[in-house]
């Protein structure tokens, strides 16, 4: 299983202001190897962002995005202590979900 | 139609740093007025970023996000002087596409 991400999620005012790191290699399907066989793509797909359970931004990543996916956002309505919620899929269908609360 | 975003992206290595900020009220369509009637919904819902015409990330807001969405992420590939560009639509099918030189 892949590394956890590192989620911080912090409010100022009414906005939340979420970062997130992900660990993942983000293969692009796309680059050959010494005997220029093509290496598979392995990426991170689809990410979910929730907060207190209600979807606040999902993504969809190409393979060009960079390894170890960095991701930031604000949305309204945060509290301290809430919980925004972070899942991803990649192309091999490993997911992976973890948390954080509002600070 | 919307004020221009403010995008940024900037080369580091082999990764591109993208920092776009849109104008856009975000009306959640959740908030009542003060006839408590609902304010109809009119916020971004979807956003597609490419680079050189190839697309590496797309988002899809929900009303929670914040006034004047702020999303930033990085990829990999990029070089000094490449195009980066970025498209909005609502939920009213307005739309703006604006763009930026990497730096």
């Amino acid at each position: 299983m892949a590394d956890p991400m590192r989620i911080r999620a912090a409010v100022a005012g009414d906005e939340t202001t979420v970062r997130v790191l992900m660990s993942h290699i983000m293969e692009p399907g796309t680059r050959r190897d010494a005997a220029g066989a093509l290496i598979p793509g392995h990426f991170i797909k689809d990410v979910e962002a929730t907060h207190n359970g209600k979807v606040v931004l999902e993504a969809a990543f190409s393979g060009a995005v960079a390894q170890n996916p960095f991701l930031s956002f604000k949305f309204k309505g945060g509290a301290k202590g809430d919980k925004v919620v972070v899942k991803w899929v990649d192309t091999k269908g490993d997911t992976r979900t973890d948390e954080a609360l509002i600070a």
